[in-house]
């Protein structure tokens, strides 16, 4: 057997970390991974390995602190970034120049329009430098982008609610169905890990069980991602998310108009064209709709659909699990693609 | 001080039922209600008084079986319905002939159109009395119909989830804001309750927690009562709801296109101008959003909304308790109009 | 009717707190409270109110600072302390001697013995001043001493889990029915509000919920109180709290052996005698065992048991709600005392 | 590589059956398992494909009709039961008698004693055949009866309760450092999966949810295993079960008098010597305690443990994921030592 890929984790503690931590510990194909954390959050990092899943004894060592040359001596060939984007906005340049391919989580190089990359607190003198990375990075949804992650260096990870969106709208889109000029709207779910591990007012178990809250209307980051993936204008999409009281998983309920009438089966047979031999979607038959328990703790994005009796309004169903499709298991399966792998490997 | 009015509750064990109980038992005006259930039930409510909060000792005492000779015995002169609309169609006409005034929760009344009310199995051979009965409810919104409330012999109390919606569209709609062309969307969440007690495989906890779905995408029999009220075509509205893993509550994000551009203090000024001194509905400042817990165990309909630049499009939400606003504490709100109480007795 | 009693809540927005402002507005006999925040706080007070339920339009007013001044020119009779055992600790000799009557909610009067007082960081320089309110200090659990707490100048209000333990065990101890040499046994459970607000690793949504987890073992601060109030030696009580997967209430399970062999019949009258009477006790009858929804929202503590067939092995169960009968709810029943009023005044 | 095992599973549709079959598609030693349903639940379980995961979709296909030819035909060799004890008891002699070997999920055959195996509604009619199938049944701990399930024909497989008390209080129990005079005590805590799938008031979400309750006090069936495997007398022993609010996953904490003042070292060493190179047991280090999310999704036990001052009172708490390692995952480990693989396989 071929040496197993060396890679190293930096954010191991967050939740995607450790859920990507997890994830290529397991991976026929790959080394234990290298766990690090920045040396600023140490103290941080030691408290949070208080809880779940963290602690030693559950199989988890405790994350070391970053260095090039640690990378280096371990010649470590993918690094994985689960840190806030102003930490990849800052170790991706040089990360890229020792000739290592990078997987980011944040949403720092997402976004190839600069109005939509200000909510990235990029600034002018940012400008150059994100200019060249936005360039050659690329959007890591294999879905759509196989062919150019097969041989990317920087592959931007998408956000999970924005996966979530694209992926149920990208064969109506691309088979120019959807009548843009009506407005798309995309009322969206998620779990309380999509929230990150900080503890909060929003986070805390007493503000969020048996609630439910809409937020970020009109104004949230990943609203540029869908936009720059389907080719949107700004005033095409209401996208709305909303904190569920679950740990995990999405839920997004599309509503779109259709450019003609069509019946069911011409929607469903879009669908899986689209997505035949696709491992990681599931398109469910007409008017059956997918739950977010049945992709929990799995890598797979679920469709389903219900068609008004008009032929022209559609509702759609996507789900998928925050932290795998949505983070972990999608930078996985980025990897295999750069790898050449099978996109299954490590995460059935 | 007057003597407290009698009533009946019949279908006392359910979740309505019970609240509603639990609010007569504890009204100033209103003497303890006679707690009623159809014979047939007897084996089933037995069964169902092991279980919260029905037990004898929690201050509940056990239902009665239903009898007109003890209405009549009693004086009882308002029977609260919290039956399936079954046995509203069956008990209602004899109910009226004998001069009781009616509050039925269920949906039986609440329809003026036959295409609508057919989702309640009317037939043929009930048209003539389902006519003249429905013609002689008051759809029980006491926001939108307190006038005809007040002399009704015969009160439909409303759905929960079209209370949510219509609630938050009556002001729009009524100053003819809203442009029904583009469609309105309601994307609706409930908590479980709204589903009632029966134990079936879609309300075990195992099938709701940690989970959210999507149901009855174009085909939920609240939407009859959305279209009549807001005198909406069916083409007009997509009303979809969703399970909550939560025990109670309703948040309706509504989607709304409108006719001209607005500024967000002049959709503010329309809702308080429509809601000025209505003691059940609150309107939040402009981009604040309501949360479901904030009207938990309360009686208030909670109205936010967060405007786009563009001015045109808008995003209403809309919360309340369904088991109160959405149907006990709405009834007793409809029985103090019907009364000429405050709106408020009983409710606080 | 009589002028109502002015009174005012520092810490007017933690959970308990809220719940006891929210309880004092509605109260009869009492003046909407002055709701009152250390300056200290402010800050941290301001950020607390954009969450549930301290929303100004949703009925309360923000917290003012707290000087002595603005208590005096309000005519302030009784001042609640919903604050850190180290805020009481500061303000309450000023309180006394300026002739006011004090509800503490914290544990910094609640014990008589300077080793159990020790874990709230009651240091040398204090032992004199902590002996002297300690002995004027009464322990305000009603049912065991409302004689004292008519005229006590300042009511250690005591803590939710000692609560649901005394209560329970109070009975049998006083009838020296229990065989202290074998141990006596509190497997204790409670949501997650009695942590408090603060948002910690331990408070997160995602760290509590789905699970179970016990803290504290042979170590809680409520174990003294428990001790005091029952003269138990250190070496007769284990005392397990358990963090719940949910926003209130507390479930004891208690271990105790009994002195003799008894009927189910005997061990019930115990506990009916003890409680005919009592307000917000409810004694269920044997091998009927309370839950935690069963008192929720309420001010009653639920007491159940079963018997073991030797007649010896006796397991009890106490249900409350901790911010309840556990805290706001306890404490107006303790201002009820107080003031000569029935003890249900403002908790129906 | 070699022929994979055939094995087959009745009743696959309920939350066992489900896990063990998804456990069974993964291993890497055995075939896709034939899943199989008792015909009298045909429509049941037609009507409980509609939730998840059983729909085929996702992954899973129908079960068929239970025959013993089927049986014949498929050439397997293994029958896993996760059915009704009743079901377990007419099918297993026959089973046994055509040389299958079985590993039953349910209750049947775990009890050695007349007097504990009542619970299961063994007559006396019965007594011969059961006394029989008893004496040839191994429980299938593996921890405590390695060598006896490799060479078993039938395998009871222990209750989810029974395992987490039993895997706690073994080491001590087999070193003689439990005071039996002075009792034991488990407090247990089980998610809603181990009530099964059927629909009742009790496992209504509404029912559950911001809840905890006891039941079966001093009459869990569970407690005769617990008891027999100890070899305790049923005065030694309570075992008080509680349901949770949460899907899955058992907490039980645990109260034991020691024989002798020991050290925490000493109990450590006590518990590390016992399940030294036991794979799927995990010891804490003293004082820290194990939470159910630690185990949730895994095939573990965990243990941790307290000791009081005094060196003779110890608090053990054990979890684990009722569905894996208390009942499915168990089975499967079960399997790997009947045919003397690893105990991990297709297990991690």
């Amino acid at each position: 057997m071929a040496a197993r890929l060396k890679t190293a984790v930096l954010g191991a503690t967050g939740y995607s970390g450790l859920e990507l931590t997890r994830l290529l510990a397991k991976h026929p194909r790959v080394d234990t991974p290298l766990q690090l954390r920045r040396d600023a959050n140490g103290a941080k990092s030691e408290a949070s390995s208080d809880g779940f899943p963290s602690v030693p004894w559950n199989g988890h060592s405790a994350a070391e602190p970053f260095s090039w040359a640690k990378l280096e001596q371990q010649d470590v060939k993918v690094l994985f970034l689960a840190t806030p984007h102003e930490v990849s906005r800052e170790l991706v340049p040089e990360a890229i120049a020792r000739g290592l391919r990078v997987v980011d989580l944040s949403g720092a190089w997402r976004l190839k329009q600069d109005e939509n990359r200000a909510v990235y607190g990029f600034k002018d003198a940012d400008a150059a430098m994100a200019a060249k990375l936005t360039e050659q990075a690329v959007y890591g949804l294999p879905e759509l982008n196989a062919d150019r992650i097969c041989s990317a260096a920087l592959i931007a990870n998408p956000g999970c609610y924005a996966t979530s969106v694209i992926l149920a709208l990208a064969p109506l889109m691309s088979a120019d169905f959807v009548d843009r000029s009506r407005g798309i709207i995309s009322d969206s779910k998620s779990g309380v890990s999509g929230a990150g591990k900080e503890p909060t007012a929003r986070t805390h178990f007493v503000t969020v069980a048996n609630n439910l809250s809409a937020y970020s209307v009109f104004g949230h980051r990943h609203t540029g991602e869908i936009l720059e993936q389907l080719k949107l204008e700004a005033c095409q999409l209401i996208f709305t998310p909303h904190l569920l009281p679950i740990p995990r998983g999405i839920l997004s309920t599309i509503y779109v108009s259709l450019n003609r009438e069509m019946t069911a089966v011409e929607v469903e047979s879009c669908f899986c064209d689209f997505y035949g031999g696709k491992r990681w979607v599931r398109v469910l038959p007409a008017s059956n709709l997918p739950q977010i328990i049945f992709s929990l703790h799995t890598n797979y994005c679920d469709l389903g659909f219900c068609l008004a009796d008009d032929g022209r309004r559609l509702v759609l169903v996507s789900c998928l699990d925050n932290l795998l499709k949505g983070a972990a298991g999608q930078a996985v399966q980025n990897m295999n693609l750069m790898y050449g792998w099978s996109e299954e490997e490590g995460l059935q």
